[in-house]
């Protein structure tokens, strides 16, 4: 069995083996659904097995997490945010196994594995003291001895369904801002890394024991659609959080777009799909971009050196075949790359691909490490060119020109929700708010005030005088 | 014709006469749809003509209002604020008219009238302020040489599709926020309060003329389900915006309870459906209200010291009658009213039931003065009742105890948007934020930060060093 | 009598004559203090009269003051905007009379007159909207059960001391916020600037009069240093506002340099004093300045074209003569100007001296059209100039270059209060804050959260609940 | 020596020994001042010796701090956040000792020694979040192509000067603050708690010297007034932090009256000292509080039970007695209490005063545990005595009047800067702004927006345009 491997052996230290149960309901872990196995990408060999949720285990788990729905909301949120705290320092204390283990089972180098954790680990930081700060606002009213207040309460329970390439960052996002509000979180973990959820939720819930506080506060589920679907049409949940998808930039520096194409093998969705060229560098900058792609190293996540680790199935190796043979059959020219590697892993070259803008190859996106070179003359033609596809997460400019830059953030700029300048399309802070306009959606996860979509608002009017007055001076009866 | 008789001589101080042209659209009057009459609800007889919408008006409005969102979302905030600043002052000149009518074509009585008029004004007034205060975020980077920004962007252009129960209001709330923000707006009212459409708009208009400004800035058109429907699906229009709907009490004083349940004939998305009533003061308080409902005068909601008009339409009277054998069947006992008024007009009694709160009619809305009186016996049933809807818009308690009021706000009390305390459900001030929960959906309008939803948020990340620094510490290349 | 003159017709317009009583206190003018003449800077000649008031009148208006307070913090705050938009609309409907009378007895040309009184009326506009904002907040409790606010509170009396300068602008910062924040406002203008006082209050008084509110709630007196002492020292008045002073730039264009300096005479507190030139543009910026300065138009300030008016005062002449002799014995050497006009008026020359950055002189503010070329070697030898001087309100720099826009904005770069890129020292925005650092005084006005100045804040605690939990978890008794 | 006694062992697990050199400047442990023996209040007997600073120290410590300073304002906020993370997790390693120790050589009893320490953790919690909300805004411009941003950038240095009564809290507050700000900090403790200073400043020097930060970031020295005086002239040092003072109550239970005025050995800036009790509840509290008074037990503040441990100083007591004297001549009547215990320790009763309202002792501060009685009949008559004094720190009501908590919060309600509703005047949490109105200085600390006073505020205007439009409309040259 996979995790007697010597190699795998660090799993123990984070409360793994080779046969684990995959859901934390009612404060219990439990399973009575599909027996799977997790498999490493670089040779689709089973790592460990997991057995997955039965519609039962979720129903359990829904029960409980409603109950303690009522005892969470009336904690005191700076307390909630001692609990939060609590968690960033377990995590902490095990950032290099979770790192390892990220990497190992999702297939991004272990830099990228790391990083992600520390972006937990980060926002529990910024939860913290976020928890003194869910501020409603004291308004003045029109009326004598009125006093007007807007309340932000808790949703009661947020839903987490999390995907693959980000297995643990989009939960941080999610659940840290979703715990301090008051709200349980009932998370479900993409069933490719189910190891990986468990492992988090080991974590979570040892620190909710700790302090005599119900498990159901933090339920845990592995499961695939099923359960997805459970959780999306749940009336007892408020909110159901996903995550988005695209987007480009100009006169790129090579490092930036090495690390915005290349990272996690594309599989970011604020990877880099678009390279937008002006006609006067394009040459010089696409030179500059093949000699430095020729010099990737692909291979093992885990050994140092590797910049891209391989694809996480085998199905996404298959959907980058078949993308090269659309991308060729609308006019496009692989430039490097564009080939599957042959062999047990989902390895694929990194690709670039001189192409026309209004291919329609160009407005999807692909998951995998292909890069479309573009173009243009003007600055306005390049807006428009970036403007033009359904999607708006993020967006980057290059340039030293300041009417430009405050242009690109202006009302004629990018219509993304991350809109950056002389830094890649990925690789967000948290302090900010993440998310996208357009078919990605206009939800906003993490930092500024993102909490706000975590809780409901109350107008509050209180009325602490002995007249009736009305607003707008209507005068009645 | 209608607007020949003396009562109606006034309208032309409004620019408004016997045969209208209903549209504004590129800054022309025009009409190539239906023509139809509007109808006095006091007798339903036709008041003017209007010449309503074709698709092609609806066109021809669009072109030209996405031209002019380029040019108005480049003109500096406050600036527009100015131009709205304009736009209030030419409403105030005309409050009187504006309100008699608002009274007429609507039947809500003219103090109702004029107060709502006047709510329009204020929320100009309101934004004019704002539109120095649409203030993004500097938001402290982890990075060196790096600034985040959080920037507020125009949507361009924002729809709204107003009803016959706020023909203005719901205008003044979207249109003021939506301009300053560097919206064009769109808006269709209804069918059946055409004259008020078009006595709004041509103020405006006047105030855009008088600066050289496209009159497209503000399309304005007359029109049924088909332009409605137009609206709704254009994609050229990222943000539509409607209005939702009901609730509570507990102790009322018998004032609130008119106002609530009795005001704008029942017609408000915010009157009081539901009276719940603590077991030991429920008699006495009903006693108190059926003394009250059989006071309320009922007649022309422009004659001084009438209470309650007509309805706006006959079918309105019909769902009436409807609705209350509905209520009868399911075991309803009317107290008081529970009337058709014969006659031409759209008149109802004002009416009291006595039913169980279980029945499933209480979950509906039924738009006329129904009140149902409910019992209960303590504080947590109560607000279980009041929470067992699918309506979360609008609920008041009647308290003198701070541990009750303090509970009704918090996160365990009610679960609406609009959250009073001592005063009736129904009469919003514009400083906070307006808009309901649950069903209601979460949308806001008019104070607060409401304006927030007009406008794209971008997360700008600058980076005007000459390093490369990822987030969360990554080492990439 | 001066304004009997036909040139000063006019000033009937405003409620001026050619004798008048400049006291406006308990809502009654009146006056008992010394009779003075207030003279036209263009010839030192008298316009009219005014009586000063008296200790006695000081005192009157005091206690009436103190009386109007108390009703007056009770008026809800959208009801107090309400009153500053009236007063908005009173000035706007005078604006060009009140803009030629502060030409008239200032000296500042007249499109600044205009633009001085226009700033008022645009502070009025933002304080209407800005009394539904008056924001507090709720605080989440570490204790259950509780509630915090951070509730503000009116101060009762705002007094306000303004210069001659900006005889109306600075009370237009302060009294539009303190009066919509619920306080009331004592103001003393300039001594020889009473024209304005009175035409100013008399807008005010007419509209508080109208509205049937005490007209102590606007209490404003004539005067010098005596009436100045007394607001200063006076215990009932918990906030006394002034007015700061200086600052640079570095490669501006010549026509920023020439309003930045040569504007208001160079009697702005953001007059453009020293000018900081790279040594590679030093010549030929020079040189292009030497050109305009010999264009500017020097004459009568209601004249079209001038661009230099007189001085204020004959002292402010002969401080000038002064300056330039003590500049010469340091070592600066005259470019251009350097010499007082001859005759009846307080004109002089507008003035370049070219000066080691060294030299005490420069250090310090002469209130004149003076200004020191200085020549620098790299961007931290300029920002260090800049930032070598006691004074922090206002600072500019030119350039095109991003990394030192934001070096230029951040923690090393300009230490004052007023930071601009590309736009000239002086001209402020409403909308954001006013008000320098370092010797200037850490106080703000005008826009952003200035407002807290004008109140006071209580942190509240609310325990609603039955127990008596201490914070940090205290156990006690 | 003190610190070999048995009951001292536990000093050196926090880094203390019989002999320590008391300053911490430039990254090192030196001591040029006088050798001082740190007393133990139960006894008045030597705990250990302390090498206080020369102003040699003084001035190394500020040239290495400056240096510092240029270093640490260019670390990224969240950065400068995680170092505070790490200090606050060094200190919660240490809080029993640390409280322990508090305890010791201040005097209070253990749980609030301990409490005391919690709260320098929860602050440096509250800090971290914050380190990624420092924001300033993006403010609308009325120019076209111009950005206003408003930035908040470090102070510098901010030098904190704290007092025997709360010996570490005050500091917490200040330095985590002014630390994530960017700021360096300079602390002088007060002279009778040297160890507390040296043990706090260890842990912090520790998290300094692990992150490869230059010690002098934090900067701490044992002295007297020789070296506060030097902190509060340096000219390099823009803020310097002291705390303030006083009162209040109406119907309060025995409960809270016991700890807000027994607290501390009535040494809190927020101590009751004066209990207002309305004329029907008067006899009746009072013979509680009696009762109550009797009870409490007197002693060392380490023994469990203890609640009222030793004044500081042999002074305070001294200062008692004197006290009591002139409350007796003005007419005050001891009803409990007023007698110094005999013995070495620095031991008082604690004390009732029946007095009238009037008397001048009543508004002055004993810093003891004396509580004056004082009777009102209107809650008019409450608010004018509770506002009579010239302190505006912390006062309560209890009351279950909605209209009266309102009314106490209110613009005629009370005029301290801390206003509470059922619970005592002291245990502020650290999420509202902590301070006082009035005499006691408007300066605010801790949580809500005080981040704003260690820094300093620029508003930026940016051009990015190629136009030079002024504001204001104003058209020059």
């Amino acid at each position: 069995m996979g995790s007697e491997k010597k190699e795998y052996e660090f799993l123990s230290e984070i409360g793994l083996s080779s046969h684990n149960l995959g859901n934390y309901v009612g404060g219990k872990w439990q399973g009575n659904g599909s027996l799977v196995s997790t498999l490493n990408p670089v040779n689709n060999q089973p790592i460990a097995q997991v057995v997955e949720a039965s519609l039962e285990d979720y129903e359990i788990g829904m029960k409980a997490c409603e109950e303690a729905a009522k005892l969470w909301m009336q904690v005191p949120a700076p307390k909630r945010g001692d609990i939060v705290r609590q968690i960033g320092d377990a995590l902490r204390s095990k950032l290099d196994y979770l790192g390892r283990l990220l990497s190992l089972e999702m297939g991004k180098i272990l830099a990228e594995g790391i990083g992600e954790v520390q972006e937990v680990i980060d926002m529990c930081d910024f939860a913290v003291g976020l928890s003194r700060q869910l501020n409603g606002s004291v308004i003045p009213s029109e009326r004598p001895n009125h006093m007007m207040l807007e309340m932000w309460n808790p949703l009661g329970i947020v839903g987490v369904i999390t995907a693959f390439n980000f297995p643990c960052a989009v939960l941080g996002w999610n659940a840290c801002i979703a715990l301090v509000c008051g709200n349980c979180v009932v998370w479900k973990g993409a069933p490719t890394t189910p190891l990986i959820t468990i492992a988090m939720t080991k974590l979570v819930a040892e620190v909710l024991e700790k302090n005599n506080l119900p498990g159901a506060i933090f339920t845990a589920m592995c499961g695939g659609a099923e359960i997805g679907e459970a959780i999306t049409k749940d009336k007892r949940i408020p909110l159901v959080s996903f995550t988005g998808s695209s987007k480009v930039g100009l006169k790129l520096a090579a490092r930036s777009v090495l690390f915005a194409s290349v990272g996690t093998a594309g599989q970011r969705c604020t990877t880099c799909r678009r390279l937008l060229l002006h006609e006067s560098v394009y040459d010089q900058v696409l030179e500059q971009l093949l000699t430095s792609y020729k010099q990737v190293k692909i291979g093992d996540p885990l050994e140092k050196g590797t910049l891209l680790g391989p694809l996480h199935t085998p199905e996404s190796k298959k959907n980058f075949e078949k993308g090269i043979e659309v991308i060729k059959s609308q006019g496009g020219k692989v430039l490097t790359g564009g080939k599957a590697i042959e062999g047990d892993g989902n390895f694929v070259e990194p690709t670039i691909i001189e192409i026309s803008a209004d291919a329609d190859v160009v407005k999807e996106e692909l998951f995998a490490p292909v890069l479309y070179a573009l173009k243009f003359k003007s600055f306005e033609e390049a807006v428009a060119i970036n403007n033009s596809v359904p999607q708006g997460l993020s967006s980057s400019i290059f340039t030293r020109n300041p009417g430009n830059i405050f242009k690109w953030i202006g009302p004629l700029g990018s219509d993304c929700g991350i809109v950056n300048v002389n830094i890649p399309t990925n690789g967000a802070e948290i302090g900010g708010a993440f998310g996208g306009e357009k078919a990605t959606g206009g939800g906003r996860e993490a930092g500024s005030d993102s909490w706000k979509q975590y809780m409901r608002r109350s107008t509050c009017t209180i009325n602490y005088g002995n007249e009736l007055p009305l607003a707008q001076g209507i005068n009645f009866g």
